[in-house]
């Protein structure tokens, strides 16, 4: 099947190092990073009938998703005409076509495509930065992956918060330094943050990243997990806890 | 001087192990615990002149700030009599009263005695916990230390929130579960969070309480700093990083 899968010759074929994955990425475009299997791993639900992960890109969650879950429905969100084609050939890639669907939309439109209440748990790695932040190439699809050009934070919140019926999970990564934007944001959308994870590069560094839980009209209420550190002590390897999450490989 | 100074029978004159402070405390009453010399360490500014602690119960946060700090005035506000007798009396005992004053008021009348925008930082150990959870003995010195009756963590945000002025630096010890409150209450009273340490037992553990600054006018934008751990590996011993915090003893 395989063989009928076009691959552009700007584009590279990559090992997601999970389960077997294959992924297509952009050569000197946005490439999937850490963030999105930490946030997998993070999540670990079973049991749920359809996901939703809002904002897809290239297709990294639905993917692992796909290894790890039970779903019988994935469908990833996705914006950019060409990160969504990318994604469906990296679905077909992996011969995953039965359980995942790529959408092309905005996250302030989903609506007019998916029902209310549809999902039980919404994930998302969404754009971190805010437009005006840090340095941006308009055009370009790495910036739109990372700045919030099409849909800020509470776009996302608000998409989840109408895809989960009460008690649905949601799941997030997102930047440490903006921490009081997702907790506030999470619990004005009706997604009480119930789980936190402090992601540190090395022990004693400040963290840089965030993995957030939130419960779709939960009770107020937070477990603060124990951190989690990327690299080992001698800072040139994962850690052990790292590692595990590639365990199968 | 101290002879003149009573101690009544069911209190005890206790070894605050930081720099030579004594502190009386009520026998069975709420004693006081590691929270508050966290929060200072936490805190750690210099070249103030006004600091003012909100619910300062026996006074350990101003008496230790009359060591650590050179402010020129600390002010301790506390609505139960007789906390705030005690906390005059340890004023006393260590011959600090030339600094340190303690105000018998409610954060929610502060205004009717301190002027708005009149200090420069404000710390607090609040009553973390709402009423009608956890135990509760109505009328207990110790439950209203514990608890939120008089005045909730919105109150006590609203009165730090008077009394400083922009860029005026604000620092909280509270429950880890409750962070979402403090981020959301802190930014609703303009106070934006700007520096979170969270604090664990043990590495390995979740989190029980946070350290927090708010700057009054601030920037979004958060450093989350690297974990504290407050007991070494063996579990037995605080960590060196808490023993350092009692270094001069």
């Amino acid at each position: 099947m395989a063989v009928d899968i076009p691959i552009h010759h700007d584009e590279t074929l990559d090992d997601l190092r999970l389960g077997g994955l294959k992924i297509l990425q952009k050569k000197g475009g946005y490439r999937f990073s850490l963030d999105p299997v930490l946030l997998c791993a993070f999540a670990g639900f079973q049991g749920v009938e359809r996901i939703c992960d809002l904002g897809c890109g290239s297709g990294v969650i639905p993917l692992i998703l796909s290894r790890t879950s039970d779903a019988r429905r994935i469908v990833g969100v996705e914006i950019q005409e060409e990160s969504a084609d990318r994604a469906r050939r990296s679905v077909l890639l992996n011969g995953v076509q039965d359980r995942v669907e790529i959408v092309r939309r905005d996250v302030r439109s989903v609506r007019e495509v998916l029902a209310a209440e549809s999902c039980q748990v919404v994930m998302t790695n969404p754009p971190y930065r805010r437009p005006g932040t840090g340095r941006l190439a308009p055009g370009d699809e790495r910036a739109r992956a990372r700045h919030e050009l099409h849909g800020g934070l509470d776009d996302f919140l608000a998409c989840a918060s109408y895809l989960l019926g009460t008690g649905g999970r949601f799941f997030m990564v997102h930047l440490a330094e903006r921490l009081t934007d997702v907790l506030a944001g999470m619990r004005q959308a009706g997604l009480e943050p119930k789980r936190l994870r402090c992601v540190h590069s090395r022990y004693g560094e400040s963290a840089r990243m965030i993995l957030v839980e939130g419960r779709r009209g939960g009770a107020p209420g937070l477990a603060l997990e124990a951190p989690l550190f990327v690299y080992d002590k001698s800072g040139k390897g994962y850690s052990e806890e790292v590692l595990g999450f590639y365990g199968e490989d």
